[in-house]
C-alpha cells in the first residue's frame, strides 16, 4: 500500500487521515458524501452510543439510528462471528434463522401482516413493497409525502421528493402523486388556525383531492407509501387520524398502504412500529436500518393475500442475500438485545424527560420554533422569527458544527434543514441527554449574546419575533458550511 | 420457540426440519422458492466447497458462485468478525477499509475505469449504472440481451427479459430494447452457418439494428448492459468481436457500455474480468456476488467523467450500508485470498482439464449438444436431437436430480432450463472435477441404457440423433420435478 504519509498513521489505523483522504478522492464517486465535508471525521471504533475517532476522541452519537441496539453490541458481533464460520448462503437452501426471525418478527405485527420477504436494504424493501402493490393492485400510481425519502433506487427516489427535487432537471414522474407534509407546525393546517383534532383529518383530505385528480386524469392508485413518522422530511409526527383517514382513502381506490417504518420501527418511538400510534394496520410493512444494528438486512412484511397476487402471476423472487442464514443471525441478535434491555420502554423514558427540558429551552429562546417528538425521535425546529417561522437553516448549520466541536454528533432535516434531528442509538442514557441539552443551552446562549452584542441593543433573541442570522454564515461557519444531509 | 416435533431435532439445529419446512410455508412469501422445493435441502454448514445438511451429509457445491473463494473462508470470516467488533457504520465518515480496497479494486481495471461506488448487491449496482448511464448521457432506452438476468428491482427486472417475459402480462418496456441472444450454438447466427470470425459481428449487427429502429422511433439510447458471459441466459460465451462491434454501435448513438460482471468476475473465468476477454473496455462495471463471498456487497465501477455528470445534476448519492467497514473488510479479505491462493489460474487448469473430459462425454453420448465454458465456468447444452436441437428440458432436471441423490449440486440454465450449469466455488479442484464427470458419465450411460430397453431396438441413445425424453417426465421426477431455477 504506496502511503506518502507514514509517521501520521496511529495505531488505529492503516494510513493517516491525510492518505486516507487522498484516497478517497481519487475513488470514490464525489456524490457519496461525507459529513463535515471540509475537515471530516475519521472514526476508527463505536461502542453503544459512541464513536471514537483516530486520535480516540470520544463523541457522542445523537444521529445513528442504524446502531439501533448501540455500536458494536457483543451479542449482534458473536451471532454474526459465529454464524459466518457455519455457512453464509442463499435462502435457496432451508435454514432455521429465516424462520424462528419470521415467526418472531411477526409475532409483533398485526395477525393480517403474516408474510415476511427479506432483502439487503430498506430501498431494496420498498422497491419491493411497490412491486407488491402494483401487482396485487393492477393498478400503477403512488402516493407518497412531500419531503418523503424512501430510498436510492430509480423506482424509489422517483417516490421521494427529498430526492427528485434536489437534481437540477429532476421531475416528478406523472405516476407519483405528492401530498402535502402533514406537519402541524408548518404548512397548509397548522396549530395556529386549526385544533390537533381537525388537522389530520384535513391533510388526509389534501390526499382524497390527489386521488380524485388522478382518477379525472385517467389514473388509478396502486398505493399510500408513507412513513409513520417522518425522518427526513423534518421529524415531524403525523397529527391524529391522518393515516386513518388516507388508509381509508386509498383503500376506497382499490389503493393498498405502505407503511415505511425503515427509519422508526423497532421500538423508538415506544411502540414496536410507529403506525401504532395512529391506530392503523397497513397491507405492506417495510423495515430495515435498525433491523441489522449496521448490517446490510432489511424486510417487507405484507399480508397472505397480497402474496399470493405476487405468486400467482408467476413471480420467482430470489435476492441473492436476502434471508442468507448471517443476516438472520445478525437479526435475530438485535431482536433480543431489544427484548432484554427493554429499550423500548428505556427509549420512553429518557424521550420524555428530554421533551419536557427541550420546552423549558423552548421557553427561554425564541429560536425554537417547535420541539416534537415521541420516544429517542425528536426533531427541534428553528427559525429567524416565531411569527414569519422563516427557516433559521445557518443557525441550524451552526449549531451542528458547535456541537461537533463538543464531540456531539448532530444533524439536521427537513425541507429547509433547520431542524435539529435526534435519533440516537437507543442505549443513549439519561446523562447524555443532560449533557447534550446543557451544551444545546450554552450555544444558543452564546448566539443569543452574540445577536444581543451585534445589534447593539436590548432587543434579544430571547425576546423578539425576529432575528437575522446571516451572520451565522459565511463567517462562522467558513469549516463546516456543509450540513449535515442525511437520510 | 413452539415446536412440535422435538425429537427430530439434529445437534445442528434449533428446529427439527418439518418445523423449518411448516414455520417457512406460513411465514416466507411462497414467490421465494427452495431448491428441490418437494425434497428441499436443510444446510447447516460449509466449508470450502462442500456444504453440509442437517444429518452431517456433505454436498459437493458445482453451482454456487457467491461462496467464489469458498464457503466460510477462515480468512474472510475472521477479517469480517474483527472488523464487527470495531466499528460498523456508514460512508459518511472517512474509514481506511473503503478506500484501500477502492485503490486495490482499481488496480484490476484499465486506468479509465478508477471511481467506485459501493452498493449492497448485484441489483443496486445495475440500477446505479442505469442511473448513472442516464444522467450523463441525458438519455433514456437501454438494449439487454434476451435471456439476460441484472438484478430483482423494478427497474433491473425491466431490463431482463429473463425475468419480465416469465411473469404472466409481464410486457417490455417501451425504453428497453431487446437484442438477440448471442449464441454461437442455437439461434439466428450459429456455427452450423457461418464461421467463428463472422458471429460476432452479426449479432451485432442486430444491435445496431434496434439501435437505428429506436432512432426511426424518436427513441435513443442511453446504455447498452449485458453481462461479459451470459449466465442465466444458459452459459453463454459471447462470440468473437462481439462487444467491440456492440461498442462501437452503441457509443455511436451517444449511449455508454455498461458490463454487468456480478456473476462472472473476479478470476473465475481466467481474466479478472470476463469483458478482457473481448478486447474491450466499457464505461461503467457492476460487480457482486463473489466480492462478498455471500456478504452483501457490490460494487459500480465507471469512468471520472460519469461519475463527475452523476454530481454536476446535485446528486448526493447515499446509500447505509453501501462501503461500510465491515463490508469491506469482507471485500478486502476474499481479494488477499484470490491473489494468494491464486484461484484464477486455478480455475483455469481445473476447467480446461474439465472441458476436454466433456468434449469426449461429448463424443459419447449425443444428448450433449453443446459444450462451452471457459475456466470454471461452464455449460452443457442437452438436446434430444442433435439436428433439430430440441432443447432437453426433462432430461437436464432428471439429469440434476440424480446429482443431488449422488449428493451433487447441480442447476440449469437457459430459456429451456436444460443447460447444465457450472460455476462452483473457486476451490473446486481436479479430484472433484473428476467425481462430478465420473457421475454424469454414469447419469448419462444409465438415461442411454433405459432408453435403448425402452425403445426395444438397437437405434441408441448413442446413435440415433433424435430421442423422446418425455418419459423422463413425471415418473422419474415424481419427487423432484421442480428444476433449479437460479440467478
Amino acid at each position: 500500500m504506496e502511503s506518502i504519509d507514514k509517521k501520521n498513521v496511529s495505531p488505529l489505523e492503516k494510513l493517516s487521515k491525510r492518505d486516507t483522504i487522498k484516497l478517497r478522492k481519487k475513488h470514490i464517486g464525489a456524490s457519496v458524501t461525507l459529513f463535515f465535508k471540509k475537515n471530516p471525521i475519521k472514526i476508527v471504533r463505536g461502542e453503544g452510543q459512541y464513536m471514537y475517532d483516530e486520535k480516540d476522541e470520544q463523541y457522542l452519537d445523537c444521529i445513528n439510528n442504524v446502531a439501533h441496539v448501540g455500536h458494536c453490541h457483543p451479542h449482534v458481533v458473536k451471532a454474526a462471528a459465529e454464524q459466518m464460520g457455519q455457512i453464509y448462503t442463499n435462502s435457496r437452501y432451508l435454514h432455521d434463522n429465516i424462520v424462528i426471525y419470521a415467526k418472531r418478527l411477526t409475532e409483533y405485527f398485526p395477525k393480517e401482516l403474516s408474510i415476511c420477504y427479506f432483502v439487503n436494504s430498506g430501498s431494496e424493501a420498498n422497491d419491493l413493497a411497490l412491486r407488491l402493490a402494483r401487482c396485487h393492485t393492477k393498478q400503477k400510481d403512488v402516493i407518497s409525502i412531500d419531503g418523503a425519502y424512501h430510498g436510492h433506487l430509480t423506482s424509489t427516489i422517483d417516490m421521494s421528493s427529498y430526492k427528485f427535487t434536489k437534481i437540477n432537471g429532476g421531475k416528478k414522474k406523472k405516476w407519483v402523486h405528492v401530498a402535502p407534509l402533514p406537519c402541524s407546525y408548518r404548512g397548509r393546517y397548522t396549530l395556529d388556525d386549526y385544533s390537533a383534532d381537525e388537522i389530520g383529518k384535513l391533510y388526509a383530505d389534501e390526499v382524497h383531492t390527489l386521488i380524485k385528480n388522478a382518477k379525472v386524469a385517467g389514473r388509478s392508485i396502486a398505493a399510500f407509501i408513507g412513513e409513520s413518522m417522518i425522518s427526513c422530511g423534518g421529524q415531524v409526527l403525523l397529527p391524529k387520524d391522518y393515516l386513518k383517514n388516507v388508509y381509508k382513502y386509498v383503500r376506497d381506490a382499490g389503493g393498498v398502504c405502505i407503511a415505511d417504518e425503515v427509519q422508526v420501527g423497532f421500538g423508538r418511538v415506544g411502540k414496536m412500529w410507529a403506525f401504532e400510534t395512529q391506530g392503523v394496520i397497513p397491507d405492506i410493512v417495510t423495515i430495515g436500518k435498525p433491523m441489522g444494528n449496521g448490517h446490510p438486512v432489511a424486510c417487507v412484511v405484507t399480508t397472505q393475500e397480497i402474496s399470493k397476487s405476487f405468486e400467482r402471476i408467476g413471480t420467482e423472487y430470489f435476492n441473492t442475500y436476502g434471508g442468507n442464514p448471517v443476516s438472520l443471525a445478525v437479526a435475530n441478535a438485535v431482536l433480543d438485545v431489544i427484548e432484554n434491555e427493554r429499550l423500548s420502554e428505556h427509549a420512553v423514558q429518557v424521550g420524555e424527560s428530554m421533551m419536557k427540558d427541550l420546552y423549558q429551552l423552548k421557553d427561554k429562546y425564541s429560536v425554537i420554533g417547535d420541539v416534537r417528538g415521541m420516544g429517542l425521535f425528536i426533531g427541534i425546529e428553528l427559525v429567524t422569527s416565531r411569527v414569519t417561522k422563516e427557516p433559521a437553516t445557518m443557525l441550524a448549520e451552526y449549531v451542528v458544527s458547535k456541537f461537533k466541536e463538543q464531540r456531539i454528533l448532530m444533524s439536521t432535516e427537513g425541507k429547509y434543514g433547520n431542524v435539529l434531528k435526534f435519533k440516537p442509538p437507543m442505549v443513549f442514557n439519561h446523562e447524555n441527554a443532560k449533557h447534550l441539552l446543557e451544551k444545546l443551552d450554552e450555544i444558543l446562549q452564546e448566539v443569543s449574546n452574540s445577536v444581543q452584542a451585534r445589534t447593539s441593543s436590548l432587543s434579544s433573541i430571547q425576546s423578539t419575533d425576529s432575528v437575522n442570522f446571516e451572520s451565522f454564515s459565511s463567517d462562522s461557519l467558513s469549516d463546516e458550511s456543509d450540513s449535515l444531509i442525511s437520510e
